[in-house]
This record gives structure tokens, C-alpha cells and sequence, in this order.
């Protein structure tokens, strides 16, 4: 299932199922059928998504699906944390070796950062340029892999069964706002987390390290990589991180980003206001943001 | 007034006010005097306290007082984000760069770090001692702010409006934790982040930068310090943070710690199962956590 949060014309947040070009809606479909499902995605993610396969099972009226073109969609829940995993794909570790002051070496274990929730912003909003702050806006398309049970010390062998469904985080970095070397506050402002624009439980992914993943600017291809190529893959990071830290439901994991980052170019490509960034991950969708002067 | 959360017999947290060594259980006393309060300590912060301190403004009499002692404290809140400040008294900073690599010289622009909410322990809760993940086990003492309203883009002159309220947090570290530089591991695992015993209202903490800061191990003093010798003063660090972020109320901001952390010892100290640790802050208390093997 491709699960989504939309809202129409009533503004209010809503859980959706995507079949194809449509959304259906999830509780009005319910309530039609006197069925219980939960009420967000968030919700969704805590509870499973049984009951919400269930309802589906049987043909969906017209009357409870909307064409995708005429809802909003929204960031798929607000996670509680949002993990990163720094270079965490081979030539993206090279990349940054050369470009941005990081270790040659292969990490030995993986480099854990986060972003707040305040990060967080859906599908179509602006990530915002701020000139007074940065001169060096950058991207990086990852795979994000949403948490569904609490997990807290899981060994590799039971690692995959804590995770509910994968998504798309933009793990946008203002590479002149470190901090004594610590990434939080150049990755965690305001708007530097896209995400979305759908979780795909993972059920219905297929192989995650099968998925091909790709970035444009003004539709210029800038990264396009496959998660083949991850160091780390799920289930040692869900085992190295639950050693010390106790992971939520709707918890996510973004698992590092392939080369082709702005920074790695020569000269460098910073992102400018104006611009479009659209992260794609097989399987899951096309994360497209503006990017808007924010001085 | 000095705000706590509190459970007793029927371990249902509530929200209470500490008058010397008792508590008023403020939602007992607001439902006999028909007044309508914050039923948590969260609520108060989005709401202000204005309401309980009229509520408190009459005698309370002896039915809604508890000895303090037949209490459990817990955390006071559970923070959106817990936003620390590295480096930021002077002596710490030249021990840290005599014993943990970081800069010799004074930071130019705020230290930022995150620590997530599964982080925080309330006091008397353990801080969790794990062999198998470090061997350098830390403290830090530290003044933390609690933001009452929304702060987004605000300058210094009017930041001191957006504070609700002053805490302790003790900013625990796996020294050997770090990852690739980046503090977020080493930081942010469960139990680094205790926190309380209670929330001082802004009103009533005096001069935030007349505190005495001390912390001690088995009873034996590591810190001692005052919040006079802060480099980035509170408005800073607010007008810094949200020129980027947005802060939450709820949120935290821990704003440093003076010298004396175990690493600065030679040999240095590090924590080990059995310690007690307690951070006292002037006006607000002390936090008291006893470390234990989590193996």
C-alpha cells in the first residue's frame, strides 16, 4: 500500500491510500462501511495497517476517491526524530573527503545526525533559501525507512520487523552553517527535511536495496544511484542505533545520500531561490520542492 | 513559582506546584475551587501560568499539599527537541581542547547539538551505563531554558519574551560515542538527557546569569561555577537558533557547561555503575540520578 496524508477543500489533514492517479479517502470510506481505521497516518503507523488492507479489499466507489491533481498532499506524519546517516554510499564518501573536510575512509560505524520535526516540510513546500545564513544550499535524495514499533536494543536478525514503510527524505544541508564541525544546525533548519510524498509499507516495496534513486534541479539530473550501493544497509543501522536509542513509531531513519551533491561539482552547485528539486525513489515517488528566497 | 510534574499513589503524572518541601497537587486544587488549570506541565508552558498562580494566590489548605518526600518527581515535560550549546564557558572550552580535540579558540557562532526526547529521565531515574558501547562515560551541568511561546526568527531585544521558564539538564556523553566528529550518538542516547527535578518561571529565577552551577559525583564536587561566565548569553542563543529553526514550547535549550567534566581530569573520571550524580542549579534544585550497569 502507498499510504498518504492529503487535504482538499475542508484543510483538514486526512489519511489517504494512493491506487494509481487517485486517493482514496480512508475514513470516509470507512465510516460508509461502519469500519474502525485510524484516523491519521501516524496512527497508522502505530496501530499496522491491517485494517486498513481490509477495507480495501473489496472495490472502492467512485464517490471515495479524489484524483491526486486535486488534493494537497502533506508530509506523511511528524516524526518524533529523524535520524541521519552520513556518508553512508562509497562514492558519496569520496565526494566529501574532497569536497567538505570528512574522513576518506569507509566509516567503520555508521555517522548518526539528526533534524528536529520543526525540520520536516510535505511535498510542494518551499525549502527556504535564507542568503543571510547560507551561500551553500545543497541536496541529498535517501531512502527513508519510517519506524512502526518501538525498538530499542533489536539485533540485526529482528531488525526489519520494526520497520512499518520507506519514504523519501531531501536531506537539505546549509554546508556553511557547521558548528565546530557538528551538522545539526546545517542540516536541521526549518524546511530542511523534506519528506514524502508517500510511505510505502514495506510489504509492498519489493527488495529495498533494489531501488533506484535520483535527484534534478530545474530538471537537471544530479544524482542517480541505487541503494545497492548502501554501506550500512537497514538492519545494522536499526541494531547500532537501538543499542543506545530507543526508536519510536513514525521514527525515521534517513539512510544516507548517493554522490552528487551540489558541493561535489567543480565549481560547486549551490541551490538558488526559484529552483525545483525533485528526489525520486523507485517504488515510492517524485519528492518535488520549490525552492523560495526566504530573507 | 517553581513548577513540577509529580505521581504518587495512583502513578498517573500530574502537574504540581513545590512550596518549600511540600507539593500542591494544582488539579485537586483547581476542581475544589471550580477553576479550570493546565491538567500538565506542557499545558502550562503553552498556556502560561498565569492561572495557577492566581489559583495559588488564596491559602492552600493542607488536603491538596503533599510532603515533597512522598512524591516521585519526574521529568518535568517531554521536549519537541533539546537543543545543547557546546563550548560555552571559557574554561570549558580550553579543557575540552586539551582533552577531547575539539578548538583552542572561542567559538564565533553557537555550538549547536540536539539531543531527541527519548533521551530525557526524569530525576532519580537511572542514567544507563552500557560497557559494551562506552568507556567514557560524562557529565555536564547545565542551565537549561524552557521556551514558552513560538520563537521563529527572533531578534535578541525581544527573545527573553519566549522563555517560560528555567531547568537543569545534565548532558551525559559516551565521550568515545562520537561518530565521525558529529556529538548526536555520543549525546543522544537513552538517559543522556536527565532533566529537572522542576521548571522555575521566568519571573521568579532572579538573574539567569547570577546562578551557581555545581555538580558532584558520589558527593564530591566535579563543577562549580556560576552562569556569569556563559559566552552566548540567552537572547543570543535564541536570536542565533531561530534565525533558522523554529523553537516549540516545550522546548529546551541546554545552554552549556562550565568546567571540570570527568574527561578534564587526569587521569580523567569517567561514570561507572553505582555513581550518584547530582546538577544543582541556584533557585531551581537539584537533579540527582544514580547510574546503573545497563549491559
Amino acid at each position: 500500500m502507498l499510504l498518504v496524508t492529503f487535504s482538499s477543500d475542508d484543510n483538514e489533514d486526512r489519511l489517504g491510500v494512493q491506487l494509481d492517479n487517485e486517493v482514496v479517502d480512508v475514513g470516509a470510506l470507512a465510516s460508509a462501511r461502519h469500519a474502525t481505521v485510524p484516523a491519521t497516518l501516524l496512527e497508522a503507523v502505530r496501530m499496522g495497517g491491517d485494517g486498513i488492507a481490509a477495507l480495501l479489499s473489496d472495490p472502492v466507489p467512485g464517490a471515495f476517491r479524489r484524483p491526486i491533481k486535486d488534493v494537497t498532499l502533506r508530509a506523511p506524519l511528524r516524526p518524533g526524530k529523524v535520524i541521519g546517516v552520513g556518508l553512508n554510499y562509497t562514492e558519496h564518501v569520496a565526494e566529501s573527503a574532497r569536497t567538505l573536510d570528512t574522513d576518506k575512509e569507509l566509516p567503520q560505524r555508521p555517522v548518526l545526525f539528526s533534524k528536529p520535526a520543526t525540520a520536516v516540510v510535505g511535498p510542494g513546500e518551499p525549502i527556504q533559501h535564507n542568503g543571510d545564513l547560507t551561500a551553500q544550499l545543497d541536496w541529498e535524495c535517501e531512502l527513508a525507512v519510517v519506524i512502526g514499533r518501538t525498538a530499542k536494543r533489536v539485533p540485526a536478525e529482528s531488525a526489519m520487523r520494526h520497520v512499518f514503510g520507506y519514504s523519501i527524505v531531501n536531506d537539505i544541508s546549509a554546508r556553511d552553517q557547521r558548528r565546530s564541525g557538528q551538522w545539526f544546525y546545517s542540516k536541521g533548519q526549518d524546511s530542511f527535511a523534506p519528506f514524502g510524498p508517500a510511505i510505502r509499507t514495506a510489504d509492498d516495496v519489493g527488495d529495498p536495496y533494489a531501488l533506484e534513486l535520483s535527484l534534478r534541479v530545474n530538471g537537471e539530473v544530479k544524482q542517480k544511484s541505487s541503494t545497492k550501493y548502501m554501506l550500512f544497509r537497514i538492519p545494522e543501522l536499526i541494531a547500532d542505533i537501538t543499542a543506545g536509542m530507543t526508536l519510536e513509531p513514525g521514527d525515521v531513519i534517513a539512510t544516507g545520500s548517493p554522490a552528487g551533491v551540489g558541493a561535489s561539482f567543480t565549481p560547486p552547485q549551490y541551490l538558488k531561490p526559484g529552483d525545483v528539486v525533485e528526489a525520486t525513489v523507485q517504488n515510492i515517488g517524485t519528492l518535488r520542492n520549490p525552492v523560495v528566497d526566504a530573507r
